[in-house]
Parts: structure tokens; sequence; C-alpha cells
């Protein structure tokens, strides 16, 4: 604990201490006790937090208490709720940014660490699969890209894909949501598009260097900030939810159930994390189109493999698809 | 040839029709023709050359003709000899840079063309597989990379190493050596390595980026050039064969190899050079022991599989092995 608080700064762990706290008031001479710092100097760090947004209630005979957090996602919102180990212990938080995994994948070149973090409240290139964009609208949706350090021959890059796939089901689960997984790595509330994940890597080609996951989920946009063309095939937590979402609650819990699954498949392989996803899936079993650069493939989803790769019934055959596009599609009548 | 000549400087033009002429002499007034300069202009240029270490011997009344070209690897020495479509026509030469794959891969970062090569003189880290070093003294061997765009998935990417060590064996064949190849990416001479070959990429789960091809080979190396522990296991062209290699020559042998054999490969996909790998391998039906990060195999290497992953039969099991080091050893008694 002591290592870890000498990294936060001091309104961190003064925010640390009032989120605590809960509707409890902390009293003045506490905080001065626990962060060494004179009652004038705590005031003054207090004035800071609530120059950014904080609203922080302070009577005199009491002290203070955290009435409310501005929805920002900046370290100082997420520190205090994360519960990881290694994920998002830094994070570099940008107004804007072209791309999250643009600006990871540099700083991952320069040695950010396993865990590191790039958060942006708006893109302006946001970065989707197959060269495609991220709308991504300021301050109401995640836009995030995590660099992780994994020691896995590249193949096994995908896997990733779809440890975050579950990752995210299961965090929107515990904001109340029924997600749903199409392959790759579309994650869905009522069969609309409410997240995804473009996974990059650094490797030769024996080692994978480092990936950058980057996650986009859109939280608390509303129908009219999508683009026309887009507004048909996305949602948000909100427009499924009709409920605003506290973003750095998600985004702490997200990193959260992030580490718990890259634990599970560093020591149990991707077993589990193909399990999850199966019972997340929403075409497994269906019938699909699957359209990738070199050809198209019309049979049934049946199963993903062990790295990851879609397997479609063809009639007698059984293809596997390593990228994609699936859509779901009618029975042939037969 | 038009377009093509453009993009050379007037000194590689000279050294083109001096290359052209051979033991001929070619006039100034020919040479001020096809430039479109003046006699005064040829001859300062010629004196360029000659300081950057062309034997370039002048007769009055006959004209110009090339004695000797300087060993090194800079695209006045390359041009005149390169007879590929894209491989080359930009070099990037150093006297010596930490690595070539590593600068190379920055160039691609910033939008480098398939085909651009970075050669160094010497490297003062060069990186072997699995984060080993490779040893290249100043101005003897050959250390190269190639910036290559294959619109292919991350998977293939391995392909691409087979690719290079099928188009290095060629290429010393065409030099009079006799090479065999070692999984996956040692070629050898007289069972002593010669060449090695790091592919290094950029992706993201669906598609590369691009991939930076790394090439080492021993060219004029002595023994007395490597340190003690690396003698033992490695050899140059010189040593094979007692004969020194034009080093220019060689390299625009091997991007041509490598041009063709990417051409193959693009068209054909990975069967043609499975093939050519498999007919020059020194270890297939033989007992190996392999060395990975996560095991050790020992038994007989019984082939190459699709994705160029070695298939090593263990009693009954066929073990498919993406990455490792390969050691040839005595058959067990049965």
């Amino acid at each position: 604990m002591d290592a870890l608080e000498s990294e936060l700064s001091n309104e961190e762990m003064i925010l640390s201490f009032l989120a605590e706290g809960g509707s409890d008031f902390i009293s003045g001479a506490t905080l001065s006790d626990k962060l060494g710092l004179s009652r004038t100097a705590v005031w003054k760090h207090v004035e800071t937090l609530r120059k950014l947004g904080y609203e922080i209630e302070a009577q005199p005979s009491r002290g203070y208490r955290l009435l409310q957090v501005p929805d920002r996602l900046t370290s100082l919102e997420l520190s205090p709720l994360l519960m990881t180990r290694e994920l998002g212990r830094t994070v570099h938080h940008f107004e804007s940014l072209a791309s999250t995994n643009a600006h990871a994948f540099e700083l991952a070149q320069d040695g950010a660490v396993h865990g590191e973090v790039v958060i942006a409240e708006s893109q302006t290139a946001g970065k989707g699969r197959r060269g495609r964009t991220w709308v991504s609208p300021p301050g109401k949706n995640l836009a995030m890209s995590v660099v992780l350090r994994p020691e896995i021959v590249p193949a096994r890059a995908p896997e990733l894909t779809l440890v975050a796939a579950v990752a995210l089901a299961d965090t929107l689960e515990g904001a109340g949501a029924t997600p749903g997984i199409k392959w790759p790595n579309d994650v869905q509330l009522g069969g609309k598009k409410v997240a995804g994940i473009l996974t990059e890597l650094s490797a030769d080609t024996e080692r994978v260097h480092f990936v950058v996951l980057g996650l986009g989920v859109n939280l608390n946009t509303e129908p009219t900030d999508f683009p026309d063309d887009v507004r048909e095939l996305a949602t948000s937590v909100l427009e499924a939810k009709q409920q605003r979402v506290p973003r750095a609650l998600f985004t702490s819990a997200l990193l959260s159930r992030l580490e718990d699954w890259l634990d599970a498949w560093q020591a149990e392989g991707f077993g589990p994390v193909r399990e999850a996803w199966k019972r997340r899936s929403t075409i497994l079993g269906q019938d699909v189109l699957v359209r990738s650069e070199a050809k198209e493939l019309r049979g049934v989803a049946e199963d993903i493999d062990e790295t990851g790769a879609l397997l479609v019934r063809v009639g007698e055959r059984l293809e596997r698809v390593l990228a994609g596009d699936v859509e779901q599609v009618r029975p042939r009548k037969s």
C-alpha cells in the first residue's frame, strides 16, 4: 500500500480518502495526518480539486466530503476506484487524440510497460477493424488503449481480442445490460454494436514485442450522436438501459475484468476464455455469411477453434476463417 | 526506362553506362549526349566518382572506362546492377547503424514503401532471433533490411522467413556455394551458419501493416573476425569457397531472387516456397532436439506444414512447433 500510495499525487490521495468515506465527513486533521501535510496545504489541494470540477463540501467542525465527481477519465478519477494490480496504474489522458491505439503504439515502442493505458475524451481519427474508422463523440464514451506485454508467439495474439471481448461483456453485464458477442470482436446489446476491439501488435515471427488493445465502448451516446449510417447498427448503454453510465466506474471495472481474464489466460491458456466467449456468442449455430478480402462463405457458424478462428460448416467441409465480417442470414431452404 | 532513369543521379547514370560498356571505352561525347550534360559536367561527375573510390580510366581520344568499383553498398554501386522492379529501388545506406531492422521499422512507420532497403556497413546492436545479437564486422558482410507490404493476415508472416531463406540459398548457390537450410531461418554452408533472417512485423489481428525482413549474410569475413564462441558455429562464403564475394553483385542478385520468390508466393501461395525449402532442408528426416521457451522436444523432423511450422514426430504424436531452436542429434538406440 505504501509503495502504491507514494506514486499517487496529493490530490489523488485526498480523493481516495474522501471516496472511502462515502457520505461521511473526513476531518481536516485526519487528512493532514494521513498525508503528512499542513491543514492549509490540504485546503489548497481541495481548492485545486474543486477547480477541476469536484464538488467537495467543507464544514469547519466536521471536515470534507465528496458530493460529485466530474465526468472525466484522468487518473484523478480512476485511481481511487482502481482495484487492479497492473492495468491502468499509469493513465495517459488526453482531451483529444487522433487515435488512442496509434499513441499507445508509440508509447510502447518507447518502452511503456505492461498495463499502461491511453484514454482520450475524443478521437479525431479513431481506428476500427480493417482500416475502418471508429466514431467517438467527445466526453460520452470510452476510447481506451492498453499496452500489454505477454510472452507469446504472434499466432496467439488473436486470442487477446477474445479475452477483451469476454471482459467487456462481463463489465456490461455488471452494469445491468445483456451483452452478446459477434465474432471476432463486436460486443452487442439487442443486436446492435455497443463496443469494438482493435488488437495491434509489434512482433517478430517468434515473439510478440507488445500488443496494443484498443477498446471503444459506447456508454452515454444518444442515437443522434451517431451519423445516419452508423445509427442503424450502433447502440449505447444509455440507449439500451435508459440510464447514464458513470464512466470512471465503468472504466475501472473493465480494467479489473480485463486483468482477471488475462490472469486466467496466462495461467490456464485459451480454454476458459473460449468457453466464456462461446456462452456469449450470438452466431454459433446460426446460418451466416462471412465476407473476407479473399472470398465469401455461406454456411453454419459451428465453433471457434483453439486459436480463436471461426469454423464454418459449408456442406461437408469445415472452413477455418481467420479474418472477416460475419452476418447472420436466413437458413437456405432445403 | 525513362521514368526509372530520371530517378537516378548523374553519377549513377554514368556508372550504369560504364558498367554496360564492360572493358570498352565510352566516349565523353556519348555520355554527354545520353545525359544531356556538357562534356565538362560529365568530367566533373567522373571526378566525383573517383573521389568515392571508383577507378575510372580516361583517354582523351577514346573516352572513359570503369576499372574498379569500391566495395560499398550505396545506391551508386547497386543501381547499375539492380534488375528488380520494386526491391532496392530506394536504398538507405549507412556506415554504421544500431540495427538495420530497427531503422527500417521506423522508416516503415513513417510511410516507407514496399521494397525500400536499409543497408549498414556495420551494426553496433544487430538483432538476431529471440532477442539475440548478430555480429557484423564493418565492410565485409551484408546487413540489410527490406520493407515489405504484403496484404496478408499476420499468421502468414512466418512464411516470409522461408521465402527469404529460399532466396538466400538460391543466391549462395549462384555464387558457387552449396547451401542448406536449418529450420526456421539458418542458412548454412558445410553445417555452419552463413546467413540469418529476422522477420519483424507491425499488424492488427486481421492484417499485416508492414513487414521488415532483416537479412544478415557473412560474405568476406575471416574466422578471426568472429568472437571465439561464434567462430565454431559460423562461416562465411570466403571461408567456404576461399574466394572473395563482390558484395554489390551479391546484394543485387539477392534482391532479384527475393523479388522472384515474393512474386511466386503472391501468385501461387506458399506451396512452391515450401517445396523449394524442403529440397534445401538439412533436418528433415533427421533426429532432432527442439528447444523452445516452453518445452524441449526430441523426435524426428518430419515435415513443415502449410504455415511453415515444423512437424516433429514424437512416438505416435506429431507435434507442431511454431518457434524454437533445432539441433540435430544422434538417433536413440531402439
